[in-house]
C-alpha cells in the first residue's frame, strides 16, 4: 500500500543516507553484524524510497521489539535446506524476513541464470518489509520477478466465513521495461492493507466502506474499531481465494506457518515461522529481451496515452509512481510524519544511537 | 439417456458422453482429425462437468464459426519451438486453445519432474476454455498447476482509463489435497466474467452495481447495454495491475497479442494469436508431498468448520464446488438450458452430426 503525505500536516525530509544509517546502527546494537544490519537497512529503507511507507523504517521499532524480546534471532545461519534443480527451500534460522528472501532471490536468480525458470521457497524467516522491493531484485538481473508471502497475522476471513483465518498475504511482480520504470505490482489481497487501515487510525479517519466488516458483515468505519473486524478481500472469493492459494504454496509448501497455526504462534510469541517464495524467470528463453521491453514500452504508452476516465486524473501503471517517488525522495529526502520522527527518536534513546535529527546531508 | 431436471425450468440433463460425442463430431465435421477432435471435446465437455458452463460447450457454436471461416486451423502442427532447460514456448499453430493448452501443460509437467518446476508459454494459439481445467493437469500429476491467459477481447479499462485495453486475463491455481477436492481457484480479474455478464444478458436479469460501468465511470446496470461498458477490476487498481501483468507474461513474453494489438486483430478477423502460460511445481522437492496434503487438508477443514457468516450459507473453499458438481453432473447429466439446446440443434442441422436427443447413454 503506497501512502503519499502530504508536505503541510507534520511531516520532514530526511536523506535516506541518515535513515538506512539509522536502522542499521540500530540492528547491530541488537545483535546483527555489521554486514547484516547494514544489508537489511538498505532493504528496509528501500521500501522508503519507493514509497511504501507502511512497510519502510516505520516497521524499525517492531523488529527491534521482536529481536530484543527473542523473538527474531539476530544472527541468523541462513541457508539453502533443500536444492534440487530449479527449486530450492531456503532456511532462514529466524532472522530477520529481509535478509531471508533477499538471500531466496539471489537465489532464484542465479538458478534461473541455469535453468530458465526458478522458484525458491522460504520458511523459519519473519516480515520482509515490501514484497516491491524483491520482485525489483530478479528484474535487476533482466528477469520476471514474482514474490508472494504469508502474513504474519490473520486479518482475512476465507469468503463466507466469519472468523479471521486468513492473512491479507500479497504478490508482488515485477516485469523489466527497458529504459523506462519496470512494471511493479504489489499488492495485498485484501481490499485495503493492514498498514493502509493503520495509518487512517494514527490520522484518526473514517475507514471506508468495504475495506473492513465486523463479524456479522457489516461495514466498520471507526479506525479505533478496526481490530475488531476482518479485512474484506478483493474481489470477494476471488481475493479469498488467491490468499489461500499463497498461503499454502509459500507457507505450507515451505513447512511455514498458515492459518490456526499462525493464531497459536502470535499467542504464545513464538518465532512466526514466515513463509514466502520467491519465483525469477529468464526472458530470454522466451524471446529477445530487447525485443521483448520495446514491446512492453509500447503497450505501456498505449495505456498511459489511452483516454482517462473523467476524474481520475492518469491511468494507473504499476510501478510508475514508485520509481517517480524513488527519484523524487531520492533527491528531496524521504518524507516521515512527526509521529514517525518522535518514535523513532525514542528508539535512538533507548538503543543509545545518534538520533536522526544529528545524522544529516 | 436425456432426462428433464424439472418441468418447469427449461433445463434438460444430457450425459456428458452424449455431449462428448457431439463435440467430437462437430469438430471432425470441421476438419478435425478423430484424435484431435476427441481430445478438444473431453476438454471442453469437463468445463461443463465443474460447472464453468459458460466455458463449455456453450463455446462450440463460436469454435465451429472460426474453424469454418479459417480463423482457427483445424489440422495444427503443434510444437515447442523453444525449450532449454525449465522453460518452453509451444507454438500452436493456431489451432484450437485447448490442444494447445493441453500439450503445454503435459510439457510443463515433464519438464517439472526434470527440474521441479517449470514455465511453458503459448503462442498462435486460441480460446481454451476453463482455466481450471489445465491448472488440474498438474494436480492430476500430484503437482501444483498454475494457469494463466490473456482474454482474446479487451473488455476491462486499465484503472484511471477510460478504454478497453486490458482482457479479463485469468488466472488458474490447482493445489493438490491428496484424497480431498484439490484447491482449484480459476478467476477472471474483473469483478464479473464476460460469460457472466452475457449469462444475464441472456436471461435478462439486470447486472449488479460494480460489475460494468459506463466511459464516464458510472454504473451500467442493463444487461442489454452491457457491450457499450467496461469490466471492473478486482480490487480496483490491484485487479488492473494483475491483468497487465498477465498479460504481459502470457502474451508479450510469448509473442502473443495483447493491449491494443487485440483490437486490430479483432477488426481484421484474423488469427487470433492467443497467449497462455502453464506452471507445473513439483511439491516433493520442497517437502513430502503427503504430508503436504496431509496438512493442507487439515487447514482446510480449519476454514470448512471456522464460523460462517451470517447468511452466507458456508466457508468457500476454491475447488470444492467443482468437485462436487463433477460428481453430481456425471451421475446426473449435464443441465443445459433449453435456449442452448436449441442453439446446439441448429447447429446438428447445420454440420449434419446426429443431435443430442439421438445420443444416448
Amino acid at each position: 500500500m503506497v501512502t503519499e503525505m502530504n508536505a503541510d500536516d507534520g511531516i520532514q525530509r530526511i536523506p535516506v543516507e541518515a535513515l538506512a544509517s539509522f536502522v542499521s546502527d540500530a540492528l547491530v546494537k541488537c545483535g546483527l553484524s555489521a554486514a547484516d544490519a547494514a544489508a537489511a537497512a538498505e532493504l528496509i529503507t528501500e521500501a522508503d524510497l519507493i514509497g511504501v511507507d507502511t512497510h519502510g523504517i516505520f516497521r524499525l521499532p517492531q523488529y527491534v521489539n521482536a529481536l530484543r524480546a527473542g523473538t527474531i534471532n539476530p544472527v541468523p545461519r541462513i541457508s539453502c535446506v533443500r536444492e534440487a534443480g530449479a527449486t530450492a527451500v531456503v532456511d532462514g534460522d529466524n532472522g530477520l524476513g529481509h535478509l531471508v528472501v533477499a538471500f531466496a532471490a539471489r537465489k532464484a536468480i542465479e538458478l534461473a541464470r541455469t535453468y530458465g525458470v526458478a522458484w525458491v521457497g522460504t520458511r523459519n524467516s519473519n516480515h520482509a518489509g515490501a514484497g516491491a522491493v524483491y520482485a525489483a531484485m530478479p528484474v535487476e538481473a533482466g528477469m520476471v520477478g514474482i514474490y508472494a508471502a504469508v502474513s504474519g497475522s490473520n486479518l482475512m476471513a476465507p469468503w463466507g466465513g466469519a472468523e479471521p483465518l486468513l492473512g491479507t498475504n500479497p504478490i508482488a511482480v515485477g516485469i523489466p521495461a527497458g529504459e523506462g520504470a519496470p512494471v511493479l505490482l504489489d499488492i495485498a489481497t485484501s481490499v485495503a492493507s493492514f498498514g493502509a487501515i493503520k495509518n487512517h487510525a494514527l490520522q484518526g479517519k473514517a475507514l471506508p466502506v468495504g475495506w473492513v466488516v465486523d463479524r456479522n458483515g457489516q461495514p466498520l468505519t471507526d479506525p479505533a474499531r478496526a481490530g475488531e473486524g476482518m479485512l474484506l478481500p478483493i474481489g470477494g472469493h476471488k481475493g479469498s481465494g488467491l490468499s489461500l492459494a499463497i498461503g499454502l504454496l509459500a507457507g505450507v509448501m515451505n513447512g511455514a506457518a498458515f492459518g490456526r497455526d499462525l493464531s497459536a504462534i502470535a499467542r504464545d510469541a513464538k518465532a512466526s515461522n514466515s513463509g514466502q517464495l520467491v519465483i525469477a524467470l529468464d526472458i530470454g528463453r522466451f524471446m529477445d529481451p530487447a525485443a521483448f521491453t520495446a514491446t512492453v514500452r509500447r503497450h505501456l504508452d498505449d495505456l498511459r496515452r489511452s483516454a482517462p476516465m473523467p476524474g481520475a486524473g492518469a491511468v494507473r501503471i504499476p510501478g510508475e509512481g514508485r520509481e517517480r517517488r524513488r527519484q523524487e525522495r531520492l533527491a528531496q529526502g524521504v518524507p516521515l510524519s512527526n509521529a514517525l520522527t518522535a518514535k523513532l527518536d525514542d528508539l535512538s534513546d533507548d538503543l543509545q544511537v545518534r538520533p536522526l535529527s544529528a545524522r544529516g546531508a
